[in-house]
């Protein structure tokens, strides 16, 4: 249980870009980014909300979980990636699994930080 | 956007309970834990890995998420809940949660973190 968590909170995202607010196309990102990265996918679930649209998405993954929720109404999204060490150092692709995501936002501000998971 | 992010990484878990390998204890305990918190569920999936029997589970809430994975093998648990503002200050509510989450495992030794979220 051992692994990284890191979170991206992003501000300045176009809020009509498709992530914002269409499930398919986040869900088809997430899901592009996790294989990108080398890691695998067990089950994935797209919500949109009625007013004002925003999704919320989660991909559970053999090494943990990546989970997203877009605000298209201030141009808001927040990334979390957290991918525990199941195989061997995962960390690399935590990062990249991140940045892979944050890459379909075109924020002009990020906040990032990041957890050690699992160390009790 | 802005909310508070809560983690517990958990070890000293009895591997024989029901939460640790059952996905649909942990799904009512999850569901539970969010009615009493005066949070709203919108969606949830839980997925039981095939060895050695570990439990992820996703609750996502109008104000975000929840997340656990258990480890049986090490009785270890990690569990997330990330509470928006979405309708005032939502923390109370959070704590809430992640103690109603908690108290289910019955562990010896606990990790606590925080991050404060959507502040880019």
């Amino acid at each position: 249980m051992h692994g990284l968590h890191l979170t991206a909170d992003l501000r300045g995202c176009p809020p009509a870009a498709p992530l914002m607010t269409d499930p398919e196309a986040l869900r088809r990102h997430c899901l592009q980014a996790v294989r990108t990265a080398g890691l695998q996918a067990v089950g994935e679930l797209f919500y949109r909300f009625a007013s004002p649209g925003g999704v919320t998405g989660v991909v559970l993954l053999a090494e943990s979980h990546l989970a997203v929720h877009t605000w298209p109404e201030i141009g808001g999204a927040t990334l979390d990636v957290y991918v525990c060490n199941l195989h061997g150092d995962n960390r690399g692709r935590a990062a990249d699994l991140l940045a892979q995501l944050e890459a379909g936002f075109g924020a002009t501000q990020a906040l990032h930080q990041r957890l050690e998971r699992g160390t009790a």
